[in-house]
């Protein structure tokens, strides 16, 4: 018996008379686990790259739309330097919790495509600038950690003496688990699925293409309150066994199972990823009520095996190995067959399956917030399912409330 | 007086009474023209990752929805090896022109969620697999040429003694000149967005939110026929000077300035890039006419200047200084002020701005497709133009024939 996480009292807006996501305590508790990472492992200075790292440790948002566009070195001992894109940079009074004095332009090589002379050229001021910040902080020397920074940035560093090492395992040890505000987001943009789940739910018939679906949650979800960088895949019939998430624009004919997963909306870039499975026009029968079924109770084995101080081997072990489905390698069911942490990027630790967690096991800790995910079926017929959860002293919780017992019908023609 | 490409006979479906978009001849001629970028440069083979990389080599789709789901090696005599994803791998039956013993199964680490040991367990067999089919071909101690992998991905290849070098520019190098096929599909996209643009034209109203212009931008792509990936940032009154894309809910207000990109949707992967100017519930007044003005001439300036054998630096010349705002630097107006290649993916060679073009210019050529953008106005008002053009033997053509001489007057209340 799965138990579900207490439901949010209020709504995605701001509101004076009630607490809500405490933005400010987000921030400041965020930055605060990080700067304790660095400590126990000695390091002084992160460069950062990426939109989820950069807004877990500074609180800017995900609009760096190219690799290079923002980084931000982020110190274990004083306020962080931000290299901030066009645009961007003059809006800084935005974000009045960083200081002006700490603001940079960013210099950016858009991947080499100015070629090869301007690359490097850029490269070099680049580089120029970090070192100066370094200097200046007495932290010439010192090694950097860095994260998702491309092989010309890293060359350029190194150039100047500048010895990196990527540092991306200390993001995830401090976000693997999650404060009160983190998962108040979570839960968040789980409630803002409903909305796109009953709208997809509401509009599948016969006729209508795998992509329509896509276009129908993802107008419902932004309309709910989420931020874009979110798709939602929808697949038919006979794609629905082996998964290829490329879109296609297969027509749902009657009968057909008919699969989605809503996946990398965020709210506060705080990110979602749940499947549900619908049939069309009709009731399943015997045989696909079966296959859900092994489906959740293996869901929910999974589950119900993840609490405070076990492992992912506890968990990894009520998945069945690749070996099931005729295949020679665990490989063959990777990112199919997987439990995985989800924060401000979609895949972040604790992860759960057979290929790692058996021998690499990971400990659960209450504050955890996974997705869970797999399928049944047999070639030409399948059915999935993926859940979110909340790791409590009293073990995981369910994050999402629609519907998850059975698959789910839509599109009855008739009565 | 700017010319228009000629449009196409067409729409995005298949036909067999019309010759359309021939996608085996794309296949052949992109994987041909690498092949001879390489063998130009002594290059024997190239390990691939990034979705506009391996699709372009090969045709594969965009759905390695995480670094390190896919990769290919792509040899200048072989024909290519892919090592596909879970799930996709089973499906590989859709892709009958890669030959059945060229396919492995990936080896992926989510960028190190697992854990520091797993991560090295996996990067080695990965690094393994490669020097084994490295080995095969006789190419042992070639350098092997590398597109958009890891810090890990590389040191696990280091170990085993292969040498790597970016090869980005291989790729862009064969890639500036776009086939005939190509260039359709870069109008097919520009012909969808005109779906879009009506659609948001149709609904731009006061009290609806700038985020809700992305919603129902992005339905309506999906439904001409848009490939997902895209986006549809919008925003209106005092945002739409300096641009920051992070997507708000600002509530559009009677006579706001409301500016859009339709952005990064593909179809076949080829990607679309155009702004377009509206204004709400009245018409410009004089000064926003004068703006505006301004600002088209200087785009038509800058797609005059545009022809086979002239350069960057001709065309860069028309943006304005970043002085003219009061910006020590060019940077200070980066990817705002800009004119760039594209293609399969949204920034290709050529590049037009100052920050590069007048030191570093590129020779324009026939085949060359372009998306050229810039703004005009002061804090608090702005106005944006981007056009996509392709180059011919006569000059600049432009693909989209959304009107684009005046701001669109929307949303009208009363008469």
């Amino acid at each position: 018996m799965l138990n579900y996480a207490s439901p949010l009292t209020y709504g995605p807006s701001v509101m004076d008379w009630q607490e809500r996501i405490n933005t400010e305590r987000m921030r400041k508790e965020r930055a605060q686990r990080l700067k304790e990472v660095m400590k126990n492992k000695g390091v002084a200075a992160l460069l950062l790259e990426r939109e989820d790292n950069i807004r877990y440790a500074t609180g800017l948002p995900g609009d760096a739309f190219m690799p290079g566009l923002r980084y931000c070195l982020f110190f274990a001992e004083y306020d962080p330097i931000i290299w901030e894109h066009a645009g961007r940079y003059e809006r800084r009074n935005e974000w009045p919790w960083m200081k002006e004095e700490n603001w940079r332009i960013a210099r950016c090589w858009l991947g080499g495509v100015c070629g090869h002379e301007a690359t490097n050229e850029t490269a070099k001021l680049f580089a120029k600038e970090i070192a100066e910040e370094l200097n200046n902080k007495g932290l010439k020397g010192e090694r950097l950690g860095v994260t998702a920074l491309d092989g010309t940035s890293i060359k350029a560093l190194g150039e100047l003496g500048i010895n990196t090492f990527d540092a991306q395992s200390l993001l995830f040890e401090a976000r693997k688990v999650k404060t009160q505000d983190e998962i108040n987001c979570l839960k968040m943009i789980t409630a803002i699925t409903d909305r796109a789940w009953y709208e997809i739910y509401k509009n599948i018939r016969p006729g209508l293409r795998d992509i329509d679906l896509t276009a129908i949650g993802y107008k419902a979800m932004i309309e709910a309150g989420a931020e874009i960088g979110g798709v939602v895949p929808f697949f038919s019939g006979p794609s629905t066994f082996e998964r290829g998430l490329a879109m296609t624009d297969r027509i749902i004919e009657p009968g057909d199972i008919v699969y989605g997963d809503i996946t990398n909306f965020g709210y506060m870039g705080y990110k979602v990823c749940l499947y549900r499975t619908f049939i069309v026009g009709r009731k399943p029968n015997q045989k696909e009520r079966d296959l859900y079924k092994k489906l959740l109770d293996k869901q929910n084995a999974i589950i119900e095996a993840i609490k405070p101080g076990a492992t992912t081997a506890d968990a990894a072990k009520y998945f069945k190995p690749a070996s099931t489905w005729g295949y020679e390698d665990e490989d063959r069911v990777f990112t199919i067959e997987i439990g995985h942490g989800i924060g401000l990027y979609l895949y972040e630790p604790p992860i759960i399956n057979r290929l790692w967690s058996i021998k690499h096991p990971q400990i659960f800790e209450v504050g955890n917030v996974m997705a869970i995910e797999s399928r049944e079926g047999e070639p030409g017929l399948g059915v999935r399912l993926e859940d979110m959860i909340v790791v409590t002293e009293k073990g995981a919780e369910l994050l999402s409330r629609f519907p998850r017992d059975e698959i789910i019908v839509a599109g009855e023609v008739g009565g």
